[in-house]
C-alpha cells in the first residue's frame, strides 16, 4: 500500500470501505452464508493463510479461490457438512487502513477478531489477524476482487475452514 | 434494514453515529454511569436478550425498558448495590453499519465485544454481540429511540444485569 | 473533551484520526517497529499507565517518555534484548472519539484490545484500555503530541515494556 489520502475521493472510499466491511462481517456472523459470495467479484481471488506462511510467500492456504463459484461452491459443501450451525461467531473489526484509491479501485488492510461462542459455553478467540483487500467498484457498490485473509496463529482449526 | 448509501446524508450519519457509539462505550467503561440515560429518548425501548430469544421473538429480556425513567432506575439500583464498582469492562464496538437515513431517524447495527477486567486478575470476555439501534436527531445531537442488545451466549451473568 | 462536532473541519479530524490510529495498529502488529517513534512529533509526551494510578494521578508509568529520541532509545533497546520477536500480537481498535478540534489540533479517545498470539499456542487478551491522545498536524498529515495508555488491568506484563 504505498499512498493514504484523506481528502475527497479517499473519505468515500473510506465511508464506502466502512460499511462494506461492516455488511460482511454481520453476513458471516449473522447470515445468511448463501450471500457472503455476493461480496465479491466474479473473478476474485480469495485466501486465507497463516502470518507464518504469508511471510515466507507460500501459495497454500486453508481456503484457496480463484472465483466466486467456487466460493458457492465452499458454502453449500457447508451447509451440507452442518458444520456452520454448531456454534456461532462474532467478527469485531478495526479500523480499515484505506490506500491508492484510484478511479475505480483501492485498496485496503483491516484487522478483525473471531469470536466462537459455543452454546452455553465459553467464548473464546477463534481468530485474529487482517484482511488484505483490494476492492472494485461497479453499479451497486463495491466488491472485493481480492481478500487475502492472513491469521495470526498457525494453530488454526483446519477442519472448519469456515469463511472470514 | 433496508438501504445503506454512502453520500451525502448518509456521510452525516455515519460520523454521526461512528461518534455517539464512542461516547456510549465510554460511558458505561469509564462512567459517569449517571449519564447513560441521556443517549436514549425519553419515550426509548432498551432491551438486552440472547440471540436465541431473539430469533425465536420472545419478547423476555435480561434488561427491558420503555422508556428513560426505567434506565435511571437501573442506575441507581446498581449504584446501591454497589455491584458495577467491582471490576471494570472494556467494551470495543466493530463497525456499524447504517441503514435507512431518512430527515432526522436512521437505523444502525453494531458488533460488540465487552472484556471484564478483575483488578490484579484475569481479562476475559464478558459478553459479545450485536446493538440493534434506532437513532433520532434532536437539536443536541443523535439520541437511541430504541436499543435491542442481542448477545451471543446464552450463558449471560443474569445476576449483574449491568447496561450494556 | 469539552465538545464534539460532527460537520466541516470534525470530518476531516474524524477520517484522519480514524486512517491514522489503523496506520499506528499496524506498525505495532506488523511492523516495522522502527517506523513507531514517526508516528509521534519531536516533543513528544507518551506514558503507559494503570487505570489505577491514571485514577490517583500517579505520574509514574511503565514506559514513560517526553520526546521522540526516547521512544527510538526503547525500539533500539527492544531489538537488542529480542523480546519482542517472540510471539505476535495484534491491536483492534475501537471508535476513536474526537474532541476539540481547532486550527491544527484535536484530542481523541480511543479503546483498544492487544492480543497475544503465542506460536502454535493459545490466543490471549494480552492488553485492554484506552488512549488519550492529542494530535498536531503538519505538512505531512497528523501526528501524536501525546498519547497517554491507560491499561485497564495492574496485572501488565512490566518485563516487557512492549509499545501499546
Amino acid at each position: 500500500m504505498t499512498k493514504t489520502v484523506t481528502g475527497g475521493l479517499a473519505m468515500d472510499w473510506l465511508s464506502e470501505i466502512l460499511q462494506a466491511q461492516a455488511r460482511y462481517a454481520r453476513c458471516l456472523d449473522d447470515g445468511p452464508l448463501e450471500a457472503w459470495p455476493d461480496f465479491f467479484t466474479e473473478d476474485c481471488f480469495y485466501k486465507i493463510t497463516t502470518a507464518d506462511n504469508h511471510r515466507r510467500g507460500l501459495e497454500a492456504g486453508l481456503i484457496w479461490a480463484d472465483n466466486r463459484r467456487m466460493l458457492q461452491d465452499r458454502v453449500s459443501a457447508l451447509r451440507h457438512a452442518n458444520i456452520y450451525e454448531r456454534q456461532s461467531y462474532r467478527h469485531v473489526l478495526g479500523l480499515p487502513l484505506v490506500a491508492g484509491p484510484a478511479e475505480g479501485e483501492a485498496e485496503s488492510e483491516t484487522p478483525f477478531v473471531a469470536l466462537r461462542i459455543v452454546r452455553d459455553g465459553a467464548t473464546e478467540v477463534f481468530a485474529s489477524g487482517r484482511y488484505l483487500d483490494h476492492w472494485r467498484r461497479d453499479g451497486e457498490g463495491v466488491r472485493l476482487a481480492q481478500r487475502i485473509v492472513v491469521c495470526d496463529s498457525s494453530r488454526i482449526d483446519t477442519l472448519l475452514a469456515l469463511p472470514l
